[in-house]
């Protein structure tokens, strides 16, 4: 249920960069949730989507698109120690913003590592340097140089976000179901010895977005329920997941960066040119796209034991994304004009008539198959929760409540990425706007009801194995 | 313009078998262009669909599934010579009824060489044999065996069908537009040897259809705007495309069968997971599915020139299908659910809001690029034509129409593929139901865009290469 209880009062100023779905969804938990008044809050967007909102609420609006030259003198004389920057744009270095908080003293949040406009698919970079992976190894490196400061929390929405902190609350599951004692778990260490000790071998974000809109999509429209420009970068990114310690056949197009913490492979192919097949409570089987996401590479990363620097035990991660089914048309259509983007695009809030965002984690290889734990969340529940959302939208603003609350009652941890953040603490404020929490075990394996009429190139051995996931 | 100009006087018994979309899309055409009562006219199908509009036309409508055990009786007492045998059923074997149709002395025609049910998904039978170059080869065969007699046209509805006809108008065009004088041609290997000079490597039937639903496909839902049996039927056959004389490059999946004609290949995967780009005059370019169809391989054989047995030209030749989006969809889902069909169905005519179906033969390799000749038809002008019929069914009932007059004028001239029909008159008798009839140059490649933001492994000496339109 939700109520409107308070919970942290702040007297900084908070500001807004980038005002679209995710912002405008935030924003009326922001206010419900944080003890603060319209004057403190300012939003500094490239459009005017989201003006009326925002105004008819008394709160600052400005259009001022940031660039790599004008935004230190914009946003320096704007932060000072104690304000929080919510980096929910695109197009605007995350980095870079990380930096100036740092130097101004400020709290900062985001939910994507982001490059400047442009740098997701410019050609003149190598796959590698145009990856997730290379894009969190310099924020991890920045890390490095700057040291302890003021909070700044990576990629805190819903995937990458919340799911970070389902992963531990699902192995945890896992092991009271499976009847293991466990004591209170503390250290990234023991929760990567926990996962090898389920033989967790798989980690899908499967995600299943059913929402349905009318008007439908039409030709040369680009239709998704959360940023067009967003999924557009990411999905003509290379495919990229964590890769795990049990995996016998690297793919004919995987590739190994070469660098940093080495936890993550990508393929020489674009997400959404690249299906997998993944499995969730509702929709049951279904083939997805593997989009790269941070969080393939930070749980990956984070659940990884090594001994004496040999790994010894890491899962495979990746996201197995069915977006809406208006976005399934828009990248068929997409993929068959190599990348030109639609003409038209539409983020539907208002459009949407029925259907739900089904978002979980799904463990796979323990003793009981394979088990999910996530939320379903309708679009009529959602108008029940908040204003200005959709399903899509709502989960995320619910992973920047949690996150935004944790960074402003710990004001100096530093960039910190969601794997390190007290999960149980932060899934307690998020619940309420994430629908019902399920979790549920299944039988189902990619081997499932292949290679009956076609013969697949499959290596029945071991389900688990990242070929028998990926669909050719 | 539609006219009610009747087209031949009908004294026989005309009997359907199946009535379906094109069944009941049909239907109105014969009643207007044949001089026929409706007492002549038989229905017989496997369930309700149409009843009402039968009976409301007074035109009799039985519900009697044929097998391969009962089809002999039931129809042999009914077939009289001179009597019509309309075959737009699914599960029933086509070659059964044409050797029933030969016994009786009646006509024959069909838009598809259909086996008994399950014939196209069952595994005991090789690849080869679940190909449409078997079942064709099947029909072949039986040519061969039973010689002349009644008429038997063979996949006669738009594609396979009209497009036959269209190809021979294109190059016909081309010709024309680059200023080459030909003579009429009369002979199969004159209309190869054009094609030859021409220089045209590849045809792709190119087909966009944009009918849009309202209501959406649900979840658990395939929709089409024909058959849905007919289509995951050819869709999980084995891809299967007309080999040209100028490829370079087997594909890996690509396998010969070894006895027939030789004029395709197929590959060892269904259809519905094999796409290619092709392009359409109002889409421009797009990703279809290669789906498997009998035009595939009889326009290949048909243009085939051979010297003294030695091949020396064939075009290749294949269809780039993209169905309207909520077939797509359909599609997409029931691939991640391994060909288990969806628990409902839908074949809209009603239900259709807007939209068009952009059909036709797309000729490349020429001196001008590529040349597009084919029917655009769009929902709206459909309504103004004819009842019971939407955009696809109606260009399908345009080709029967073709068909079955031609057959009812030359009632002695034994089993027949479109190819071997005369296309002018045919494409007279068709062109009222077809919208607008485009013709158009393009110098669109497969290899336009692509390669930019990924390698791919393409081969640029060529452009009409069958690896540069795979899409992988
Ligand atoms: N972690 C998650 O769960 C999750 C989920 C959805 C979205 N996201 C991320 O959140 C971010 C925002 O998503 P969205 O759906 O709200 O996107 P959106 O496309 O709806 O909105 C983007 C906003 O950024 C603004 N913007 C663009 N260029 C700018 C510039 N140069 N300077 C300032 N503002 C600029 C736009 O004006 C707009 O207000 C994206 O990075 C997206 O990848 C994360
Ligand atoms: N060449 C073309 O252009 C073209 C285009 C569309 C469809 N087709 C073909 O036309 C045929 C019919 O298509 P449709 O869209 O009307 O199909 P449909 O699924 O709408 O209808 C099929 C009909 O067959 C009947 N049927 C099924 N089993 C039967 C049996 N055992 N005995 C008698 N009747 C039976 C059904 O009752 C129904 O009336 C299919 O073979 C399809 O592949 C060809």
């Amino acid at each position: 249920m939700v109520n409107n209880e308070k919970l942290f009062k702040f007297n900084g100023k908070f500001i807004f960069i980038g005002f679209g779905s995710v912002g405008q969804g935030f924003l009326p938990l922001l206010l419900r949730h944080v003890d603060i008044l319209p004057a403190q809050i300012r939003i500094i967007a490239a459009d005017e989507r989201g003006r009326i909102e925002a105004e008819s609420q008394n709160i600052s609006f400005e259009i001022n698109p940031l660039t790599p030259q004008n935004y230190r003198p914009i946003l320096s004389s704007l932060l000072k120690p104690g304000d929080f920057l919510l980096n929910v744009s695109v197009n605007v270095s995350s980095l870079a913003l990380i930096e100036l908080c740092h130097t101004q003293g400020a709290l900062y949040l985001d939910t994507c590592i982001e490059p400047w406009v442009g740098g997701y698919a410019d050609t003149n970079l190598s796959l590698s340097e145009r990856s997730n992976y290379g894009l969190r190894e310099k924020a991890l490196a920045l890390r490095e140089k700057l040291g302890s400061g003021p909070t700044a929390v990576l990629c805190h929405g819903v995937n990458p976000g919340l799911v970070s902190h389902w992963v531990k609350q699902a192995l945890l599951n896992i092991a009271h179901d499976i009847g293991v004692n466990l004591e209170v778990l503390k250290t990234r260490h023991q929760w990567a010895k926990l996962a090898q000790m389920l033989n967790i071998s798989v980690i899908q974000c499967a995600e299943r977005d059913t929402q349905a809109i009318h008007p439908p999509k039409q030709v040369d429209e680009f239709v998704n329920t959360w940023s067009i420009d967003g999924f557009v970068s990411e999905g003509i990114q290379p495919a990229e997941l964590g890769w795990g310690s049990h995996e016998k056949h690297m793919p004919f197009d995987g590739r190994r960066h070469g660098f940093g913490c080495d936890a993550a492979i990508y393929l020489a192919r674009p997400g959404i040119q690249t299906q997998v097949y993944g499995w969730t409570p509702l929709e049951g089987a279904y083939r997805g796209f593997l989009i790269t996401h941070s969080e393939s590479i930070s749980i990956a990363d984070y659940l990884t034991v090594k001994e004496e620097n040999k790994l010894c035990y890491r899962p495979t991660v990746y996201y197995a994304y069915h977006p809406c089914d208006a976005a399934v048309l828009s990248i068929h259509e997409l993929n068959g004009k190599n990348f030109k983007l639609q003409s038209k695009t539409r983020l539907p809030v208002d459009d949407i008539f029925d259907g739900a965002d089904e978002l979980g984690v799904l463990l796979m290889g323990h003793v009981k198959g394979v088990y999910w734990y996530g939320s379903v969340l309708s679009i009529h529940e959602v108008r029940k929760l908040a204003p200005y959302n959709n399903a899509t939208s709502l989960q995320v603003a619910a992973g920047i409540l949690g996150g935004a609350i944790w960074a402003m009652k710990n004001q100096q941890a530093g960039i910190v990425e969601p794997d390190e953040m007290p999960f149980e603490d932060i899934q307690k404020v998020a619940a309420p706007y994430l629908g019902k929490m399920v979790g549920q075990y299944s039988d189902w394996t990619p081997l499932s009801g292949r290679g009956d009429l076609f013969e697949e190139d499959l290596d029945k051995s071991d389900p688990w194995q990242f070929k028998n996931f990926r669909a050719t």
